[in-house]
């Protein structure tokens, strides 16, 4: 067990909200991420804006994920001393440009000094059908929004020295808001890709005690692609034409790829951060 | 002006909330912290388990000076791949201990690797009347609660290369809750000393537009001490009684030393860390 899960099995059993993207207290949900130069990306691949709006975006993901309109950010930064002014104020300029754009209000946090770039996102979102991971049954089907795999590709891209492309999803995630609020009444359980669909299926598995059967194997480079930040959900096969039909409604591509079954779920991918 | 300054000016430009030690938002409180290895503590000054319980004790100070209660707690932690399973295991103690010891649930958060120890946490605290910072009127009576200077002497005592105490003031910093919620209704404003009592009145000069008048000089080691997490709080001249009828009540000791006034109020402290 690496450190990571160690600590959050022991902090866990003091707790029972932890496992969803966000926690539900009534009806508002809380969900938070971290984002930390070296281990989610390097500076060199996108300009301190593009950081920003990306941090943001992401952690609006969990919120889209559990069927919450975000309300409300705090943000935790720390700055390393060598940005400039300049750096500084794109930083600052692409939060408030992505809190705009998500219409969620930053409405506190702090600002240190670090000697990496660290972002920390709360988001206050509120919800009157949470979507969960849990409530999966067997026989339901399990499908993704869009395309897996860009991520990876645009991941190698960087690691091969380039920038980011300003339009890639990989600096503006796409995020399933409307498909995700129209759907939700006919999901059974749902998340965001944000480690690999493999990696976030293993958590499904463990968390609904469940297997799958695969109509098609996804192969292993979209199946371990991260920071996708497409939606895995989860349906009754009754309710597979009305989801379909959202999807479209909403210009979602959909693809249904496997069944929950009594099978013993094995996750091929390695550690997902580069 | 520094670059958090700029930053913060920057995005607060955005949002009016930015200011208190948390966010109001009707009877919630939100308050977020980070604490991170290297800018606010080395790792050789505590066991994981006492930074732990300082990073969580720091951030529940945010909720006493506001007057709230905690409830919930959102942990985004970045732990170095140095630490052994034994080190993991002690911060997560920590965390769970502290977690109890101030009534307020761990309810999610995030995980991951980095090159040092990052605790950032979100505190959500319920207030029935918050303590801001501002409200401050001429002539009100500017005390604060214990002693400071002590944290700067600890702090000393760590940079020649020693262990902080377990018992002191800085491994467990000693919050004014029951004082605070019993005082709140007789304070026109307050906030918790986290930067050194000369820089926080800065604050308090900026956003009340006033100056002070010293009744006696605190002297500089004390005034810009850090770390106390001791109140600094204001009160009418006709509340002095009853507020320090509360201190005694609740084994505080209180220093009346300053009255908002007329002056130009000016920090005689350089940036606090370390």
């Amino acid at each position: 067990m690496d450190l990571e899960k160690r600590f959050i099995a022991s902090v866990s059993a003091a707790s029972k909200q932890i496992g969803d993207d966000g926690a539900v207290i009534g009806s508002t949900v809380y969900s938070n991420d971290a984002f930390i130069e070296g281990t989610h990306f390097k500076r060199a691949w996108m300009t301190p804006r593009q950081i920003a709006y990306k941090a943001f975006a992401v952690n609006i993901s969990d919120a889209v994920a559990m069927n919450a309109v975000p309300r409300y950010a705090l943000l935790a930064i720390g700055i390393p001393s060598s940005f400039t002014a300049g750096e500084a104020d794109a930083l600052a300029a692409g939060f408030v440009e992505a809190s705009a754009a998500f219409g969620c209000e930053l409405i506190g946090g702090d600002t240190v000094k670090s000697e990496r770039l660290i972002i920390s996102l709360t988001i206050v979102s509120e919800t009157r059908r949470p979507l969960r991971r849990s409530g999966i049954k067997r026989g339901d089907l399990l499908a993704f929004t869009g395309s897996v795999g860009k991520a990876k590709r645009e991941l190698q891209y960087l690691l091969a020295g380039r920038r980011a492309h300003a339009q890639s999803h990989y600096v503006r995630p796409r995020l399933r808001r409307e498909f995700i609020a129209d759907a939700a009444p006919y999901l059974r359980a749902g998340m965001d890709i944000s480690d690999g669909i493999y990696t976030d299926l293993q958590r499904l598995a463990d968390l609904n005690r469940t297997g799958f059967s695969f109509f098609r194997p996804l192969g292993k480079s979209a199946g371990c692609s991260g920071e996708e930040y497409e939606m895995l959900v989860a349906f009754p096969p009754r309710m597979r034409k009305r989801v379909e039909y959202l999807a479209r409604k909403h210009r979602t591509p959909l693809t249904v790829f496997a069944r929950a079954a009594r099978t013993r779920y094995k996750n091929p991918c390695k550690s997902h951060h580069f």
